[in-house]
């Protein structure tokens, strides 16, 4: 085997770069007395959107507090010291995952900012695709950008509105950026939560006693055992004060075209996304898989952990085949590794994952995962269990192949090196060394969430990764060549 | 709720305090010109037999080189330039989980000794149970002892002793040293590898090529693709040079009487224990608890993830239950988390597990976990579930209940802090709030590990932490007293 | 003494409080292939004008590089890699010493921002009078702030104007900044130095071959064997590019007011300023203040060290008496000691100085320092001298005594807190515990910089923190309670 | 000039490289209640004697407390929680400056053993000349040692002598180990304080109300107003314990050869030794030396700072020329600094010093230092001097030419690297690029320190690095090829 090297240095890399990234996650609280460690335990909740940096700002009727740095939520809100200082009713917080803009320091949410009104801090969950066109607008009249991130798009848009009111100037602001987001942020005695026209990036509101809470998932309310009240609704912005809670529509009247992809992969199964069951959908996509792609005389059902368990499930009790961890993960798994010399590459070393030889031998084995992008762990992983002495692989794929990027919030590779884009399902299977491989068609994904198939004319979901169908322009994608002016050291 | 207090606390320690907490890992190489790359790959690979510290010593010929460091093996041995400093063919490595000793820089192991007969490494996995008589006698004679920790024994014993060669010293050594262990040790040119005289501790001897391999799990062979030769008998020195493999028994004619808890919970699934496979082991006794504890009218079997999870397929397979991912772990759970108000507590925060409301609501859950230590996560997990709308919550341990401190090299709270060792099952079903709670029988363990049933004749296992059945004599127990005279900073 | 504890307080802190502060640190260069290595060392040389942070940004002739951080020049700049990286011909630093603003990252200067007409950077010594008043104007215009310094106010200028080259938009920027400073900033390919309309703070030029290089001071020329060619005039602005340099004029016609306390206690004594040796300056005000105050039957002259020493030489020198180190300093002071208990603070702990005891028994001692800030190292030291022996200790100062808080950009008490602003030469006396005390006079001090002695009319310096007379008005003074809207924890 | 690299590559060492190095220092105490304390006190005025790492032992009347830190006494000792932890009314301390053995933690001293005695922690000052011959004794016999240095040897007797009480057995340790030394130590309510049989290395007693105190120099002493008692005896043993102190001789009627190169560069300048200031010895030295070696028309006296300003005043006093601080010093210079390119070596980079060029220029300039080394240094001083314009540049050395290792304690170069080992005057003369070179004479300096001249037969102080003549036999010098079995990572 020749290609170790990369096999090898993928192996290295985070898992988040094998896979579509996560997006961010955002958590705000209005009118409780402990509100920044509320923001705390909902940021950890919500971790697995975000593990580079997080941050918190709060306010306490008087003051606001920032305390933002790299590293899991957990690293470094978990002191004493560090809570007691974001002192307040009110508190905004984000996990950030790179999507755009290096992970410096200055671009970790939210971002703050003393306006004429008063204070600001907002974070963002998603992507802008008139970012930089904005900037260059707002630049050329004076502005100045503190951080690389397409957040501060939406400060600056506020700050140069003439609206009389912060959440009438960020209404303004949400009517210029395009593409798809969640929004959390805080003014003076004042929550805010937004979404974009086409509610691409989730928001969902809580309620605790007389508390409200903005959350990227429903998980990050049961960690503080609040209640989910509903969803905020694709271009609905909800202001929260001392007055309750108001609606506002900046956008209205545009179809619902949420993510496919949190039900495959991003969320977490436990959250619940438009009353669906993440865990749900997610052994109806398997169900569904084993109905359009059984396999003859199949012995077992494997799960490529721990993403691809809830399909392999769901794909096993449909075909009626037991469902083993054929496949061990190694949690243990660090950030690098040792430089691998020729010799140690010839090993085919088994970092993260190893197979469960004694359920695999002389076996005819269905492997289960979410999706393929590039190829090279699928190969890695068909090779792991073809050792182990199973007599046939074959790989079942609960999505459909990702052949496009996604300019939404989501960390995709560039379309070249999406896999899918360049090579059929014969290739791929090829490539990945599997006896056979089928992806769930497009139409037995919508099945599972219920639709009767995808819909041209009314599509429900942003399913632009498979389809190349996007819902919002990708204007600065013309103007891809603006280049970086300065390159801080980390 | 009056007891979050305590919940909180617990949820705030590792996992591994709630669990028994796992042993030592070792490793060993001979003959291999990358000797401490693939001892750091064995280390990555038994990182779950121990977190707190790791090190690594080499031979090369001409000299020793060491390193030792705290945390987690990929965060000590993933750098270029440490590992190209342990030079040579000949390397031995250890994960410690402290046992006795705090954790103190000298107490990391492999120790390191300059002795008459050449430099000299050890690293145990285990505990000895007359480690200060030893030690007290050795003082009197004026040793001085660098650590804490019982291995040093081993290391004083050696250079005490008259024998000719090191391997005899150790020989003589191990004739005095009573305790369950497995050792590597490594002297010029020499890799040694021993098991206390009943086996207690695993240790498994591998082959790549030309080179050997030492390990307590054989998935540490998996991950450099080594085969799997045998294990290392009970008393039994192999003693391994460039004349090849000698083995040697310092002990002869003890019964083996290997860890039992080993099946149940510390080994990895992946790993192999006297031929048999583990994952398939906790399978089987999954399955005969179903036999011997069913639940009318359940719904589906939930596993306390992640140890649970195999005992849990067994049990759902025998009973012909669904099996539901039903809790969904939190991965990012950091040592420590904010430090709980009143406020706080009484939400019942939920860091580490949630539960999956959709397969719950209205349901007959069967709970599948391997042990209940001190019984506050079992009620957590159980209030969680039922306020997820479970209709009834029945439990069952895949072991016996847990009633007496291991001393044998397994981090176990004091009997007094052992649920089981002062309550009867009844009680304990109350103390965790289930509907009903059933442990798997000693005998129905036996019998899932291929045995008839225990036999008080010819135990096969030690399984002292149900039974009280105490293989080694416990000489220290006796002198529990001696002060420990200096109190080094960190 | 009943007041060691406010003493024992007042050791603990950094002399930089005790004294009056340093101020911050520039440096420049224009055409050098290692422009960042010149940066660094010039940095380095003038190490004692601010040691909280320090930065450096780069261009070479396409992009931008930057690295800002925590801590001494050497800490942050000695790598390789960091020097690699920061490319380019061009350069600025700033070494930083908080005036305005907390210490946090991004007040660390030289300040970057991407504007309209390409990148900027600005590194200020000095302070601006009228910072918060212009940036509440900018701030009403939509303006974002990125930092706490008023340096940020140049930047921002700079982006608003309508000017088509940046250095006529830092020309109008200068005209509506107050105060004294010193300004490096970077453009695209190009470099400028600036100095405020009466030239308060220093700004030297030099050259090496094809370089030019601008400085604080000239011992940073030194480091680097680069010519001094000539001082920044006041209200100058030079600006380095390929075509050379070019002189500009934004303010016309200003009297000179130089720091006066430069001499006396800020610049190195290496140093020149205004074609001045300041070691000369400082031995021609200790010689002026020993024929002001004599002391009779005097034994020996002796320093508080380091920065009496050049005054005491030139006192001991006028008066012909013995010059000795009576007081010896201890280098490895760090910022902080451990909490005294009142045990620990009766014995009067001497953490940074001790007695020679074997000069001083018996003696009639002169102790020369150059300002008396707060009274409380002064009374120490004098306490010390006499507990060692001396029979008279008699203490002179080579400066007037402080009255008046800085505003141009040094670090000092509130008017309050300085001892001289409430009490006379005879109160201070008794307050330090000396048998006599004399400060030199503002006309002997004018004499010895080779004035004839103050002229109200032509003052020639800058000496508002003696008398009171400041030559640039203090607009923000007006609007002192703006609060801060924002507490990042660090 | 062709070497600048060699110049650069030393500029960037620390100073204590290119002078001779420090020794150790040792602190211990008796009888007070916040004993670590005052054992971090008296650290930091010794901290000049040695920078690498420090530590402390404190005995309680139950249990000793012990921590070790590599880094100086103010980053290790000055947090309340450490010293609160470091229990007692007894303690030792130690600076380190690594004579032998590399800066490993487990180097670090006090050393601290649990013998059959007690507890028992020693710190010395100094260096053994027959450790490795002893060591490898001992471990023929089965000692194991933790540490590389000679200090554990002194443990290690203690620990195998069979005399009854622990200051028996140290005795018994002393008359067995050779070399130049002082020690502290501490047992169960037992401070003992002892030092070499020709007094070599200094030791100190002191007291303050109740408490004895033991130090290397007075000016311990000094810091906490503790009274000088007087030195410990050469071969004398103190023993400090609740029945007050007493004194023992284990070696007896040995003549005195105190180190004299204390007095010309390693003491601090306020200590005593042998009831002589230093600081006066330094500067009789300096007069001592103009009268010997006067330069014709000289116009002023600049020292090398710091070591050289005593000896510097001395001469300028003697020779009735003035005394100018014309090399001024960075007192920033940190551990390393940029790896020098060509370009950047060319300039003849002044990291440390830098000409005072007001004083120098036409001049003919006294050049002061304490002594040289490998000779770098003085050449690039010499440069730097006459390249600020002075006309003759006369370098004169307070010490005679050192020209033999130190094998007690000092950190000296092989005799290879010492110039003056295998060059003369002239040709030193010629390699500094000096118009002129003297050093003091042998004679002189035995003159400055009170005695008419060196008497061979009686000669009072050890000069081995001048003279040659060892007053202790180098046993361990004849078998220098003992390898190091052990490489550990730091």
């Amino acid at each position: 085997m020749s290609n170790f090297l990369q096999e090898f240095e993928d192996e290295r890399k985070t898992s988040g770069r094998k896979k579509l990234g996560e997006k961010c996650g955002v958590f705000g609280v209005y009118g409780h007395p402990e509100a920044s460690t509320m923001v705390a335990l909902g940021l950890h909740a919500l971790q697995h959107r975000g593990q580079e940096a997080s941050g918190i700002v709060s306010y306490d009727g008087d003051n606001f507090y920032s305390k933002r740095a790299l590293g899991l939520v957990d690293q470094t809100f978990n002191q004493k010291d560090v809570i007691d200082r974001l002192k307040g009713y009110l508190a905004v917080g984000h996990n950030r995952y790179a999507t755009t803009g290096e992970t410096l320091y200055r671009n970790i949410q939210p971002l703050y900012a003393d306006l004429a009104l008063g204070g600001f801090a907002l974070g963002q969950n998603g992507n802008l695709t008139n970012a930089r066109t904005i900037r260059q607008e707002l630049v050329e009249h004076g502005a100045l950008f503190q951080s690389t991130t397409d957040t501060e798009v939406f400060i600056h848009l506020v700050a140069a509105s003439r609206k009389p009111t912060i959440h009438e100037r960020l209404a303004e602001a949400m009517q210029q950026a395009e593409g798809g987001y969640s929004i959390v942020a805080c003014a003076e005695d004042t929550l805010i939560g937004a979404r974009d026209k086409h509610g691409i990036r989730p928001l969902a509101l809580g309620k605790l006693n007389d508390s409200w809470f903005l959350a990227s998932e429903t998980c990050a309310f049961d960690i503080i055992s609040a209640e989910f009240v509903r969803e905020i609704e694709p271009g609905e912005m909800v202001v929260i004060n001392k007055n309750g809670i108001k609606s506002y529509f900046p956008h209205k009247g545009n179809p619902k075209r949420f993510c496919i992809f949190e039900y495959i992969y991003f969320a977490r199964p436990d959250s619940f996304m438009e009353n669906r069951s993440v865990y749900e959908m997610r052994k109806a996509i398997g169900a569904e898989l084993a109905k359009e792609s059984p396999v003859e005389n199949a012995d077992l059902v494997v799960p490529v952990p721990d993403s691809g368990i809830p399909s392999a499930i769901g794909y096993a009790e449909a075909a009626k085949l037991p469902f083993e961890l054929g496949i061990i993960r190694n949690h243990y798994v660090g950030r690098t590794f040792i430089e691998p010399t020729d010799q140690i590459r010839h090993l085919g070393v088994k970092l993260k994952h190893n197979a469960n030889r004694a359920y695999l031998e002389d076996k005819i084995v269905i492997l289960v995962d979410d999706s393929i992008v590039r190829g090279t762990t699928s190969r890695k992983i068909v090779d792991m269990v073809r050792q182990a002495g199973a007599k046939e692989v074959h790989v079942r794929i609960s999505s459909p192949p990702t052949k496009h990027s996604c300019f939404y919030g989501i960390d995709t590779p560039s379309s070249e090196e999406l896999l899918a884009n360049s090579h059929d399902v014969d290739e791929i299977c090829k490539i990945i060394h599997a006896d056979s491989l089928a992806y769930v068609t497009t139409d037995g994904l919508y099945k599972a969430l219920g639709e009767v198939k995808r819909n041209g004319e009314d599509r429900k979901f942003c399913d632009a990764c498979f389809t190349g169908d996007y819902p919002v322009r990708l204007t600065d994608l013309l103007d891809q060549k603006m280049s970086k002016r300065v390159t801080e050291l980390g």
